[in-house]
């Protein structure tokens, strides 16, 4: 049991000693060594295997409970799925026998659908079939986290005949917590906490210990609200139900970790201009392919930004402190902005709204590059005014700083706003937007006041 | 139950009907209003009654049980300390009691701390002892998070009387999912999940059914480790104990995903300036005390940066082209340095690393950079080329977008790196420093490569 020691330290003498049995060819060895370690622990050792054939060796040599539940932890850029391919129709199918259905659809949406074929045709046709429904659903769904195991009772029930429904499904079902309340057409009524179940008398029936769900989500829900209603009313797990309320199955909150992870490692990422194809753990090139797109349509846009300056050139040459002033103040605008869009996007991500909406976003963002673009701008001004020994340059300092303060406050809490009204994820686009904006403002205002007030 | 409705808009006009009755004096017709509502729900409900006094009215209004739990989901930013403390003392402890002691304690230390005393003597001693004890840890803790009511029976008891335990103690257990087991100095052995409880032949032991806890954390473990920890093992709840291994209290999973996404807020908002006193909900004089001392050091740092601009001013009135030149390859240089900057910090917060450690990741993000920085540097020359009719402009352009790129990229994943082992917080400092950075190598590499080949 590790306490303080982060696990990676732990694994990593394992790992040595897992590299050298499978040097040696000693595989035999290997149940003894992973022993009672933690299948999330597993899979980062197997990850850290340096060869293809090696890592299907060392899954070959695992139980194939352990085998399963390793594949399940692993990560899809690991290539979990060409090791499950690797492994062949029959253990392949042994594998995903033992795991849970949503795991196991997990996996084979991985698969060549070559692969994904001949894995399902081996696989008992109920438990297939399963796997089938659950296949039909879009990745980030409610459809796609959930899984049909659950035990479910009628609100005619006792709680002495729900405990019996456990005992006879439950062994099958992983990460049991409640036992699902349907009416007689599947309907659901709401959920009782096993605890509840345990503490209740033999004869209580189900319908006086029935809570009602605080939430339920359908099937093409998107991932990203799963995890916001899970956090919001601290659900162990949810019940996806269909349009006419008949349970079809359930989201777990350790799936939710998971999502809420991966989708702010995408707001982060988006925002930052890394495309979310660029997985933490893959190659340069993948990095290079990830964000390159987006430099360029930066050069693109700073670059139509900056060609202002080209048509001022000859006010730049009379007054070249002008070519100081312009970055500084360009960068301010963008500083400006990033705050307001991080701002915004984590208010939209959380779901947090202002009491007064979107517009009251918008104007409290105008307030408060108002008065922080006037300090700045009176601040950089008061430096200019002393270099150079020219008022009229502390006014074209003072004047351009702050409006390009205010225009990057909101702009920064317009755009994402705006865009995700029309539906387009805010983090990727806005930062684009913001920037060239901050930067156009900025050179336009300091070359055309210094045009006007000093040329 | 809600399915597709967004819960905000279900709420908007029992908003309504509440500030009518809260405007009539009508609010003994309150708890029918909020009837089967979520705590979650009354709270933003409550966090949206426009004065202290009328909040405070509806929470005297409504049932002691629904109150307590009302105050527990508010936020600490919606001033619920405040409203708490309004409530009196006779009232406070008696909502108090109704809570897991985690949150009454999270509540009674946003009192001052004379009201806190106060309420602490109003409590039954036992439970003013335990809140005293949780009193004591750092909020940001597995201390702070943990709550000390639980069930957990010795490991030579059988099913049947760990079941009996439940009967008997469970009741005051919120949240309950798993029976700890411990020996008989305390020492936790590992957990039983309900179900396999429920699945168990009564006259099974304990023994025989325990599983030992794949993580445990100390006391004062940060938050952000619990979370992590119990993410990678999908815990429902992870044990807390001190250094000898007994058991001091256990964390739930939904203090967790608040933690997440809490800390995501914080590493988003500082990786863009803003820090984290900000709440999403303050006020606009909130977010320009929280905003403005960055910007500040940013304008001193870009000031300072730019400033070498001011000791080539010859050059720049020779060649104002350079003007031009010089924001876009700093801007470049800033978006790479952020891209880097956010996949280093992302990696940081997952606690992923790369195989091969640390410096692999800076290796790879120069090796991205001498790509992306080549194509960048290229397409740009060919333009700075084209524009001005003279190859070294293409040549100073090249080499200086080429080493800017290059340099943000080994900045912006050692930067954050050497933050984190330092044990500062990478995402605060990193930006101010890579930013820097990317605009003095921009300027200094077009304006000296300018003064050489151009002069």
């Amino acid at each position: 049991m590790s306490t303080e020691t982060p696990p990676i330290v732990a694994t990593r003498a394992v790992l040595e000693e897992l590299l050298e049995l499978v040097e040696r060819g000693q595989l035999t060895r290997l149940p003894a060594l992973v022993g009672e370690m933690h299948p999330s622990d597993i899979a980062d050792l197997l990850a850290s295997v340096p060869s293809e054939d090696q890592r299907v060796e060392v899954l070959k040599a695992l139980p194939t409970e352990v085998a399963s539940e390793t594949l399940a932890e692993m990560e899809e850029d690991e290539d979990r799925a060409e090791l499950l391919a690797e492994l062949g129709v029959r253990r392949g199918a042994e594998l995903l026998q033992e795991l849970a259905d949503d795991d196991a659809a997990d996996l084979l949406g991985e698969l060549e659908p070559g692969d994904r074929d001949r894995m399902l045709a081996a696989l008992p046709s109920e438990e297939a079939g399963d796997i089938r429904e659950l296949l039909r659903y879009d990745d980030e769904t409610a459809g796609g986290l959930m899984t049909t195991s659950l035990v479910s009772v009628s609100t005619t029930a006792t709680a002495a005949e729900a405990i019996g429904e456990i005992r006879e499904k439950g062994r099958e079902v992983e990460e049991l917590y409640t036992v699902f309340v349907v009416d007689q057409r599947e309907r659901l009524e709401g959920t009782v906490p096993l605890d509840d179940l345990i503490l209740a008398d033999p004869g209580d029936t189900v319908q006086s210990l029935v809570v009602p769900a605080p939430a339920t989500v359908l099937p093409d829900t998107d991932q990203e609200e799963v995890g916001r209603v899970m956090g919001r009313y601290n659900l162990v797990n949810i019940p996806v139900v269909n349009d006419e309320g008949s349970l079809l199955g359930r989201i777990t909150f350790d799936d939710v970790i998971d999502v809420i992870e991966a989708e702010t490692t995408e707001d982060i990422l988006r925002l930052a201009g890394v495309s979310d194809e660029e997985e933490l753990k893959g190659g340069w090139l993948d990095s290079v392919r990830s964000r390159l797109p987006w430099l360029v349509l930066n050069l693109v846009t700073a670059g139509v930004a900056a060609s202002v300056i080209l048509t001022y050139e000859d006010v730049i040459r009379e007054v070249t402190f002008l070519a100081f002033l312009m970055p500084v103040i360009a960068a301010l605008g963008g500083n400006t902005g990033t705050q307001a869009l991080a701002v915004t996007i984590r208010r939209i991500a959380v779901g947090d709204e202002l009491p007064g909406g979107r517009f009251q976003v918008v104007g409290k963002e105008v307030l408060v590059g108002l008065l922080n673009g006037f300090v700045l701008g009176l601040l950089f001004a008061l430096f200019a005014y002393v270099r150079e020994d020219n008022p009229l340059i502390g006014v074209v300092v003072l004047l351009a700083m702050w409006a390009n303060i205010v225009v990057a406050g909101f702009a920064g809490a317009l755009i994402p706003t705006v865009l995700k009204r029309l539906g387009v994820d805010p983090a990727v686009a806005s930062s684009v937007f913001v920037h060239t904006l901050t930067d156009l403002v900025g050179f336009i205002m300091v070359l055309s006041l210094a045009a006007g007030l000093l040329g």
